[in-house]
């Protein structure tokens, strides 16, 4: 292995000691409450658990990234929570910011690294430790500034400004994979396994069953948040089933749609989970958002992504991105109906959250950018194509892994 | 593949349209409370992860049907529920049924799911998505008559008339399996290999420590109900080891003996758990069904099944069919014990719970019989017997499945 | 196979029968308060699926004793809940132990078991079931009778004393592992593969999350143990990420490093986790707690174990025992920190958990050591060297398990 990867693996662990030094010293300085909780304990692990293992598994499915999957989402977690909660700390000298308890800060930064574990979704397999940390680091920077905006200028309840965090995540990691090098054709890395699609439905499930606890955590009317999300995913996964049987050859079902398509009525329902008022509407948004996820993961790999020439490893584009801005159009379309009355009111309403709609899209995008960009730089050692992909340039091997 | 073949995966998508267009209409004219809950959400977490994950997982150990089990799991799990839901709301018309919130409505429907899972067990491998779905739709109906009947007729608990989920689900599964025929003899695929056993047995572990949970969730008198389950649940676990190296050959263990007879005493105490007193009672309860089910896998596959000419895939005749017998069987005989000194309502007692009994047996028998006929007819386009077990015939696979 | 050997399987139910007639009898006298419980029912259901699944899997890391290690482990667990609950019993006949409720008996039996899970991978793949479950009666008695004497003669809170359960684990698992023989050199058996190691990390993965409710739920402050209980486990990660790749050739990570030095943290916290005042303090202690691990993962098996003939077959000494030991002394040094302005009660507390530490280790290193000779002894029927690892000497296989 010449010299140059082999600088790469020096310099992850002084570079993870660097930041680890800037938390301690920040911890050190920081000070809140840490005897009470505005979060309950089961809700706490719910997100935990959804976060580390969900995720984690969920993006199993290349057949020879597994250890690197969950592994470094692991890692890229624990990282981006302490980031978080540090920039939290940082954030209390700009106005209106709050300072919150130990533990819901945890879940809020669990909850915003969501951002970051989809982003990465999209350059999964071609990035390097080092660009992992980085783009963790920025990343956390930049959502926690689109927040801070959209509490102090547009003063969005807490809640539907998280909910942002999906859009954010997908773009964000689109933007940053259009500055990588495209795998190259026919690499057969780049692919799953039934063994590997397996591994990653568990992590889906996970995923699945603790939505309700995304969508509910943090807001008001927890129960009314609990059931729309219930039902919007229930739908959104017979609608995967239904479409995934029409679209593909032979009537048969593709595990890569059931994967994707299962959880979009989770996305799309996120914003408006609190205030939906009839199970029957929420049902139709999961339909809808199964149905743009599904579509989209037919004509986005074949018509829009090679124009752009983005490469979108795991798919968070249909997976995450379109079922997000769907969400959000549908909160203020329900918005509308429920307001038609004041139109004052109502005016002002659509102003603001298509306001932080934008918001958040131009900072993923722009900010997405510029981190793809730097992280192509020599600087950070990226890594070559033909490495793609491959646990054996990250982790050392038990054996010669035969049959792996 | 013949156009024969052809037409079954067609019809899958307009099946499901169909239903979902109902289950949308009804929603749409119901009307609930959605603002409170009589169950905790972690109670209600519990029941969702253990049927759509561990039910998920559990039915596994098919070598070859791997993919069809956990995702037809979830397609029947989330088509079910909405089925089950829309039922309650049209049970409203008929007297005495009452109307619940939302959250208890979908752990309702969960556990009423188990009846579905448990026949599509005894079917496993041999049913189309078109068939599974009208089976769920019809199990669904006929079990949520059986307990309306429950509730109008013998005044039965809600809790205790849920209870009889297993033996419903086990009974109606092996009257329908009866009408299915049986695998090629010799079949390679009908088959587990330590790897879909240990998959199998992750399924297991779940199901065994939320098996509690399921128990508690609906019924009176909690604490009691979760630590007779826990006791039931470990002494059958003991049990299950100690007479899988009695009855094998060279003493060593059997993987499918500990699956189906781990949870034998978690189904044996659901009809009494929230009234056993000690519990050395929920200990002995699940000494006898550990033993019922380990004697049941040894002896009902080599006596009964060929005589009646039934295939049950995956056991549930002696893994939740005769566990559950002897639970009825033990609550009323523990029924006898804590009345005698009142002897006419101790009559009343004991005709109620064996009326409930046999018209949950009879009403799953007959049920089941015609729905396994039904669905048997040319019209629902029957799978052939060489594709049995075979995941190949309803998933498109990202390669040829090489080593799979 | 010679009759020595099938006389070992055929006493493995009769052991069984014999424990669990015990423990019937046992629990038939035995009388408590069953209607309240001290413990809410989801950190209950924590506490068990850390135990039962985290753990199972956890061990699952060697190639070909995958079945043994969840089936071993369950089996393991549910006897050893038995027999703590009975002990409980019976040491209530010495003065100063106070009778509990069903419930938090449980939780108490199941944090208590983790000791003898940690001793047993210390000799995981050595011993047969009859030695397991005569290890896990010896190792329940003498953890329960250090647990007394802490209560009775050093007045240590119930919390701290089940604190010490890593550290008795640990130096009993390799007290008794030093009566072992060592396998046999180059056994290609002794190892793990990509798979079994990812399969493991789903373990870990799972104590990972659970491991703040492990630390918090008997205690007081229950708030302040789950963050600082986080707040250690990340930043053991991110070390244990950091230190693998620097000791590691060519800057790679190794995944048995992952796996032991991400719970360092959580081991390490568990005696302080009620008290420590800022999260940055936990963190240090997690940092450290890592280091050792890896460090610990690095020279032990080649220094020490050679020396004292030890083979220690997953890392217990030091993904358990050295954290455990730096979790001790960071107790005391906090507290010393904490009261250095009142002399005569620092030193009263420090002479007590210092004490409470060295009765923990002396009675876990003779009877570790007592019961490995007992276990050794030709009456139990030690499995042959060449006959390690091996799940086939335990469970029928379905078919000749080709690439298993």
């Amino acid at each position: 292995m010449p010299a140059h990867y082999r600088n790469f693996h020096n310099s992850v662990p002084w570079l993870i000691l660097f930041l680890e030094v800037v938390f301690f010293v920040i911890f050190y300085f920081s000070d809140y409450d840490r005897d009470v909780s505005s979060i309950s304990y089961p809700d706490f692990q719910d997100v935990n658990h959804m976060v580390i293992f969900g995720f984690g598994f969920f993006l199993t499915f290349l057949k020879r990234y597994r250890f690197s999957s969950t592994g470094f989402n692991l890692l890229i977690i624990v990282l981006g929570v302490q980031c978080s909660v540090v920039i939290e700390e940082l954030l209390l000298f700009l106005p209106d910011w709050e300072r919150e308890d130990d533990m819901r800060r945890i879940v809020k930064a669990s909850l915003s690294l969501t951002a970051v574990i989809i982003s990465i979704g999209a350059v999964l397999g071609k990035t390097n430790p080092v660009q992992l940390s980085l783009m963790t680091v920025v990343e956390m920077v930049a959502f926690h500034m689109t927040r801070w905006m959209h509490t102090r200028f547009l003063q969005i309840s807490d809640n539907i400004s998280m909910m942002h965090v999906h859009l954010f995540g997908a773009y964000f990691g689109l933007a940053a994979a259009s500055r990588f090098s495209e795998p190259l054709p026919g690499s057969e890395k780049n692919a799953s396994t039934p063994k590997s699609d397996l591994l990653s439905m568990l992590g889906t499930v996970f995923l699945w069953v603790f939505w309700p606890s995304f969508n509910s955590v943090i807001g008001e009317n927890k129960i009314k948040a609990i059931s729309n999300t219930y039902f919007a995913l229930a739908v959104s996964t017979v609608t995967a089933f239904m479409l995934s049987a029409l679209i593909t050859k032979d009537g048969k079902f593709k595990m890569t749609h059931i994967h994707s398509a299962v959880l979009a009525g989770g996305v799309a329902v996120g914003y408006a989970a609190h205030s939906i008022k009839y199970p029957w509407i929420a049902m139709i948004l999961g339909l809808l958002a199964s149905v743009i996820t599904i579509l989209g993961s037919y004509c986005l790999p074949r018509c829009l992504n090679p124009v752009l020439k983005i490469h979108d490893t795991s798919g968070v584009h249909f997976t995450f991105g379109l079922p997000s801005m769907l969400g959000a159009l549908a909160h203020v379309v329900l918005l509308v109906i429920e307001n038609w009355t004041n139109i004052p009111r109502l005016c002002y309403l659509v102003m603001i959250y298509i306001w932080a709609f934008f918001l958040t899209m131009d900072v993923a995008l722009i900010t997405g950018f510029i981190t793809g960009f730097i992280l192509n730089l020599k600087l950070f050692k990226t890594i070559p194509v033909s490495k793609y992909f491959e646990d054996q340039f990250y982790w050392e091997f038990p054996h010669l892994a035969v049959g792996y």
